[in-house]
């Protein structure tokens, strides 16, 4: 049970939302901006830095949700999101993502050890400032959602179908607040 | 030097909305409406909060710019900033910020640790929902602009007397984006 009185039945970030919109507000505008908007990164790749981030702080209902959006995304390539979270310095990605993925990860641990070198092999790849910059405050912004949703005890629903049908809602109509 | 091209001698977090503006607009109005706007925790305490959770993460910009700002809203009671940061436990602080600090604290080291025990302390004293939410979604943001700022290495002033006019800004005027 949520540790605050949150509306029965819906999950995760969505009752959190509802429960006090003028914060969900810039929330839902940062995720849709960051995630859908410009960036040289593409939508699935954001996503699965979100979910990557989010599986290292054993966060279920933003790993499970955003995997499932980034299944969506990958489509035919759907495998690639849980070869990534099983290892991916081993995964079928490119050797550019995987070097974000290394700085993602410093990000979430702490910051301040994301390095020169960590930069550099990144750009070795051809990451720009822009590459750089998203994938920090993506990791830095996961990092918020996922202690948000915790740190409350949200509801987090157990079956995959209903991350399915979230991953696919995310992956089409992108972060909208609910209706109130 | 930051690991990206940010324009010269801004510092923090302001160098990186100036960098990209589109999401620096729903970070600033987050920290506007969450630090400044309806709560029933005062600006002063939630300063406070930003202060603690920013100490915990070692991000020096944050500490000591939302120090200042806490120093500047606790008035004659300055002194305060620094006892809770060497010790809340045993501060003069009320029992129900500290039993928030101490859920704060959960959030920022894994939100998964806030208890119903910690809940219930911070209610006996009390603390309602919404100061329980306003806690958990400050230290969570925290969490956030911290990495943010940290892991792109941005430009951290070490004079005592620059952080003092951006507390006094920030408890002036609140949280306003950088001219463009």
């Amino acid at each position: 049970m949520a540790h605050i009185n949150l509306a029965q039945d819906v999950p995760g970030i969505r009752s959190l939302v509802m429960y006090r919109p003028d914060t969900g507000k810039p929330l839902y505008e940062l995720a849709q901006i960051l995630l859908r908007e410009d960036s040289p990164l593409s939508q699935a790749e954001r996503e699965l830095i979100a979910t990557y981030v989010s599986s290292r702080n054993d966060c279920t209902f933003c790993t499970s949700s955003h995997a499932a959006a980034a299944r969506y995304l990958y489509k035919d390539e759907a495998q690639t999101v849980d070869l990534v979270l099983d290892d991916y310095q081993n995964s079928p990605i490119s050797d550019k993502l995987k070097a974000l993925l290394t700085i993602a990860g410093n990000v979430q641990k702490d910051a301040r050890t994301v390095s020169e070198e960590n930069v550099a092999l990144a750009r070795s790849f051809g990451a720009t400032d822009r590459d750089i910059h998203d994938t920090v405050l993506i990791a830095a912004t996961f990092c918020m959602f996922n202690r948000y949703v915790d740190g409350l005890a949200t509801l987090t629903p157990t079956d995959a179908d209903t991350y399915a049908m979230m991953g696919e809602r995310m992956g089409t109509l992108g972060y909208i607040p609910p209706k109130l």
